[in-house]
């Protein structure tokens, strides 16, 4: 591990949004040389008084240095930033939020330019960036290499997890933890208007709201262990048919707090569709197959 | 506070399916005598073989203590089991599921004949009952005077809450943690479709799911001080507008992972339809209210 006294790398960002100023302040804060750009200059003038050197354009930026961090709006804007560069044998690293598809074009795209290739996904909101103990990180995929090369600096920001060389998993994990983290979310919204019209105090369900969440949350490695296996009928507490039959209870507790079911239903309903096709037995778990299309013999897809 | 060598609070259990009897056992375990009664005597042979005395009715049940407690499938079970049995004098404590609808009838049914009434729903599967480390416990509402004379008891099997004189509040709470714990089950249900079809083990992913779900779930006591107080605008880090644009991410990454948007697209749609009533720099807590009808100025209801 590198010492306070050797020299730390030199690294480049693209991208001063409210993302790429916290990543760039954390690492200019760790003694790391900087080189900066920012479409709209304004954006760059705190960082700029802070002694950081900002570059004329983009592709300056790019020219300073090996190791090259883009945080940008989108996968659009990375192409457009980094359409007059040059990329050879730089150690490119992209935390702009995209698609898995748009992530592997993006790392074809690099490559063919003679860059190595790394992307992410960021899991912190600025607020956490800098601070270890907030428990923010960066999931990291595509070229190893280059992971392994610049880990320690990668790790200045943000915690690091490197997922696979398949530059798409970083944001498919991204996309995965999002989406679960919005689906707590949902059930959450719908939980606090349920009390809505009542003389609750919403702070005195958030407790146990949160102790619930964070108790069940761990049973999403029973889920995983049931994926692995195939057998979603082992190691069940409360039977697939068991919760179709308290869903009756859910549904008609909402209608009678005048509350909608919009967010509560769909859950129920593939339950149903689960259970009719003979899972009662089964954990939840059956579920989880329902929402992916599987070819059909015909090569369709459903 | 009662101490081992004193007598322990008799207790009549009223149900024996896979609850009433864990409650019933620890209630054994811990030296309380007891009197059970089940529909179908055969489910009551285990503990009749441990010493517990079964009545042969549920009456009889009821007349053996002044503490009873009731574990049935549902609602019309309790009222059909307690049809004939004299409630004079009794503290009855009704453990079975219900809408709060039901309980507050309940309730005004058990004070009619004469019992003071306590509802409860349980935070806890049967393999958590007895064991004051699995974190299960009861939520309690309805007489107070009941909860605590009969604390110390009632918190035996499982911890006890208690969240006022409502008689529905219990079923509230209870309603409100579960419905959220399946939006949390349906978010992680997305999440684990969205890598079915790539070469990325499930026991990879759920370690960083847990993880970003215990971490995200304390969001709830933000939520609830926003709703105190009615500016959803206060401490915004991640606006709404912000998370309407990051939409097409989400949805995208679904369809291109052949994955439906089912489970996912109704928080989606309600984000974008508070964004379209001007919510833009709000958190996602106004998106509470769009799930709750309005009485409109004509007194209907939106
Ligand atoms: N903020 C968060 O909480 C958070 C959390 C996780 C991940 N992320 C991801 O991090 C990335 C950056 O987010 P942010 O919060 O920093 O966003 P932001 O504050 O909106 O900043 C957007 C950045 O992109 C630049 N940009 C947009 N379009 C451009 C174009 N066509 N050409 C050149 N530059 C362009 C903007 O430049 P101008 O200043 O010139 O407009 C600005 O630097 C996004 O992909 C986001 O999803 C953000
Ligand atoms: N198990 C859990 O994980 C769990 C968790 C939280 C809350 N709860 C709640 O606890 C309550 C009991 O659940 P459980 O798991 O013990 O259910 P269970 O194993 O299905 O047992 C149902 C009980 O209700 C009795 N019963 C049903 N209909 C009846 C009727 N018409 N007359 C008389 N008795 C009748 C059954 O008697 P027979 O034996 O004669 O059929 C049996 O004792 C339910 O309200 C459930 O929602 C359960």
């Amino acid at each position: 591990m590198a010492q306070n006294t050797l020299e730390k790398t030199s690294v480049t960002v693209l991208g001063l949004g409210a993302m790429g100023t916290a990543l760039a302040r954390a690492w200019r804060t760790a003694g790391h040389p900087l080189t900066v750009w920012n479409r709209t200059p304004a954006r760059a003038a705190a960082l700029a008084a802070e002694g950081v050197r900002v570059a004329d354009s983009a592709a300056d930026a790019v020219a300073a240095n090996t190791l090259v961090v883009v945080c940008l709006l989108d996968d659009t804007s990375v192409g457009e930033v980094l359409a007059g560069a040059d990329l050879t044998g730089k150690d490119l690293v992209n935390l702009t939020t995209s698609t898995p598809d748009q992530a592997r074009a993006r790392a074809g795209w690099a490559r063919k330019r003679g860059a190595r290739y790394l992307d992410a996904g960021v899991m912190a909101v600025p607020p956490m960036v800098g601070t270890a103990d907030a428990g923010g990180y960066v999931i990291y995929s595509g070229s190893r290499e280059l992971f392994e090369r610049h880990q320690e600096t990668l790790g200045v920001p943000l915690g690091t997890t490197y997922v696979g060389e398949d530059a798409g998993f970083a944001a498919l994990y991204d996309v995965a933890l999002l989406s679960a983290m919005y689906g707590m979310f949902a059930g959450a919204a719908h939980a606090f208007a349920l009390i809505r019209r009542e003389d609750i105090d919403p702070a005195a369900l958030a407790p146990l709201l949160a102790d619930w969440l964070v108790a069940m949350a761990p049973t999403v490695h029973h889920t995983a262990d049931q994926l692995r296996h195939g057998d979603y009928t082992r190691g069940v507490v409360s039977s697939l048919a068991m919760q179709v039959a308290g869903a009756p209870t859910f549904l008609s507790t909402a209608e009678g707090q005048g509350v909608s079911t919009e967010l509560l239903s769909p859950y129920f309903d593939l339950m149903r569709r689960r259970l009719a096709e003979g899972g009662g037995e089964e954990d939840l778990t059956g579920v989880i197959d329902m929402l992916v299309r599987r070819p059909t013999p015909h090569g369709e897809v459903t």
